[in-house]
């Protein structure tokens, strides 16, 4: 059997795992491929460093120059995260002929156009399945498998860190700083995990998922964007009361010929298979115009997991289907005809609202008055008795509203800012 | 931009939705396949039928002839049900030079070696995607997006007929007959509805997904099948309370170098995602041993649910991408090192009984002593109080064992048939 060199760029985590895939599954891919996938180098930056997988005499090297100027390979995993160097090396590994798979979903967040455009000038092809949801192959799935339909919308849970913290709130009833140092403990959390929870990793994910469903071409950081690094232990108690599970959410949608795009904690209803997703697991529910609704969910990082998705793209690639899609995706190309984000003042929504407010006569009519004045119509209602301790006494009142616009939301919100009897910013969520 | 010319056989219900997506969105499909899927024949048995979709003047013809002998036309939807004629036209489509697109889970399950090996001779290839639960691609997430992996298990709601009428009985409370009535009514169920009920249509397509995802090659007439015609709603009422819900599963798992496979009513726990499939909908839980457990949820069967799996294979088809596909897949080949069925007799479960057995001393004595003289140990048992009315007196028991071997469950069985004491023969459910 005929062997297709490949090479890999970063033994971390996720190498590793791919390095162990091609060595200790050969004869798998290759049934696959109908050739072999034959690990051919390895590049690291450190030759001493002890690794969890046997590489052979010979693979190993510092040198990213022996992949590069090896025209025998012809297609890399550049698993080096980060925007730099990694694309410098994407560049430089299409220069110079590679075709390339990649799991760097802040890279193509940032530099999609770029590195596709190249690539396409060049006639190589990028493959970008781990980049997304790890263990759900969601790339192929709405780049390949729903091609008859138009995506009318996207809801997912996309990072599992932050589904992992928000299970632990909930089941343990722990505040959100406990919980992360748990995480951190159980190596579910990076030591710093700002960009698992402050939502910008669910963004950059969501830009690509909607590149690809919608042709819509954002910058994620224009998405709008609230983490988990701020969510009250206390707004996932209430949720449950009403029926409700929060979830750090991605939501794109198809509105005319805009798409409405958001990431933050969100109210799904109990039951829904979006609700009921744990622990550290990612979820995606697609809706296509044909298909109806496709609901996936699988593990959505980890070694093993993201290695399996690099793999199938190399063997994808080996095969020449690689190629094939990327041709036709036409991802980041102004042939796409390329939709545009939506404003998020019309967006239609049912939203969660509360605020600590002073216990005292007159003050529900105050804050019915000023939704009802902004048009916001009230579909529930939960308000305590005040603790004894509370002084004076203030009151958390929980309130849910109909389907209503974003922007009638934040004129209320900024009412509410302005009335003595409000004592907290209110803690505004969407609700699915 | 060029054109590949596409025929249709068959304007039943999925045809229609083929011809609709190819008609009515002809920019979709050619943005993603960069070539036009043009509809240039469809072949109907009777041209005076009234149609649910326009089919411009010319396209429609009751002559198969005119597919088969237009050299033109290049890739065929069949779209005929049943065994004949659709396999003889298959075979006479495959040498004409067709390359051929089909949903017919029946003929594939039959006869799927003769056609695969005549495609591979004449260098032809055969897409199935709608074959197995319509709107989940579950074919091109097996034989594509997992090839990292060896699949261990499959687990599959595979028919929204079975799925709908459980549902029903269940939320309902209403007997199988009952149920049966309402959904012919609503169109859920065939005036006819064995091979939806009787479970050889879930078998059919576990034999598809099996052969696909362990290279398995079996007759599905020789899977352990079980149906749910005769599921007593009783059994559905105790599910309940000992927290499953009764789902039609198909299930197969890896077993050393052998698969072992069956169908039937199957005790899930209660919040497992496919316990909670509701009404008509399919799922399936793939295990890979790189990428973990895999869900998949969408519309198994329905017009454009379907059209969609049909049109993306023709999609696949006019890139390239399933000459590619198949030619890797080796299906129902030879050189696929098959592997066999395993025997039922060996393989573990936990096992839900229930018998109708008289009421008075010793008989629990005696059950339980059968039981544990086959190495049958108890889980649960509920045993409720005699009714009035029953004279003699006799009483359900429903036991929940541990782990144990069918054989081991079916040597007790056996020996409960011999006893005076248990009037019914004990209905044997798997729990997973």
């Amino acid at each position: 059997m005929e062997k297709t060199k490949v090479g890999i760029i970063g033994l971390g985590t996720v190498g590793t795992g791919v390095a162990r895939l091609l060595l200790d599954h050969g004869d798998r891919t290759a049934r696959h491929a109908g050739r072999i996938p034959w690990l051919e180098k390895v590049v690291v930056r450190d030759l001493t460093k002890p690794r969890h997988v046997d590489i052979p005499e010979g693979v190993l090297t510092d040198d990213i120059q022996q992949v590069i100027q090896n025209p025998e390979i012809t297609v890399v995993a550049q698993l080096i995260g980060g925007i730099e160097p990694a694309r410098t090396i994407m560049l430089q590994l299409l220069e110079s002929g590679k075709d390339i798979i990649t799991a760097n979903k802040a890279l193509l967040a940032a530099h999609g156009p770029e590195l596709f455009d190249k690539a396409r000038q060049l006639g190589r092809c990028i493959a970008f399945e781990a980049s997304v949801a790890g263990g759900i192959p969601i790339i192929t799935n709405i780049g390949q498998c729903l091609t008859a339909n138009q995506v009318t919308s996207l809801r997912g849970i996309l990072n599992g860190t932050c589904n992992f913290i928000i299970t632990q709130m909930q089941d343990r009833g722990e505040d959100y700083e406990d919980v992360v140092k748990e995480a951190q403990r159980l190596g579910y959390a990076e030591a710093d995990p700002t960009l698992d929870v402050n939502g910008a990793d669910t963004a950059q994910k969501l830009s690509i998922l909607s590149q690809l469903a919608f042709g819509v071409r954002v910058n994620w950081e224009d998405i709008p964007c609230k983490g988990i690094d701020e969510l009250d232990i206390a707004d996932i108690h209430y949720a449950d009361r009403l029926g409700y599970r929060i979830k750090l959410l991605a939501l794109a949608k198809l509105v005319g010929h805009e798409v409405e795009m958001s990431v933050g904690p969100t109210l799904i209803r109990k039951g829904s298979p979006l609700a009921e997703v744990q622990d550290a697991f990612n979820a995606i529910r697609v809706h296509g115009d044909a298909v109806g609704p496709v609901f996936y969910h699988g593990q959505g990082a980890g070694q093993m997991p993201t290695a399996s998705a690099v793999v199938a793209d190399i063997v994808d690639t080996v095969v020449g289907r690689g190629q094939l899609t990327f041709n036709n995706l036409e991802l980041w190309s102004e042939s796409n005809r390329p939709r545009s984000m939506a404003d998020a003042g019309p967006s239609i929504n049912r939203y969660y609202l509360r605020m600590q407010v002073i216990d005292k006569p007159g003050v529900m009519a105050e804050i019915t008055g000023i939704l009802g004045s902004n048009g916001v119509s009230i579909a529930s209602i939960i308000q305590h008795e005040p603790k004894d301790q509370d002084s004076p006494a203030t009151v958390p009142l929980v309130i849910m509203s109909h389907d209503t616009t974003q922007s009638a939301i934040a004129r209320s919100v900024e009412q509410f800012r302005q009335s003595e009897n409000i004592e907290s910013e209110a803690v505004v969520l969407k609700v699915l």
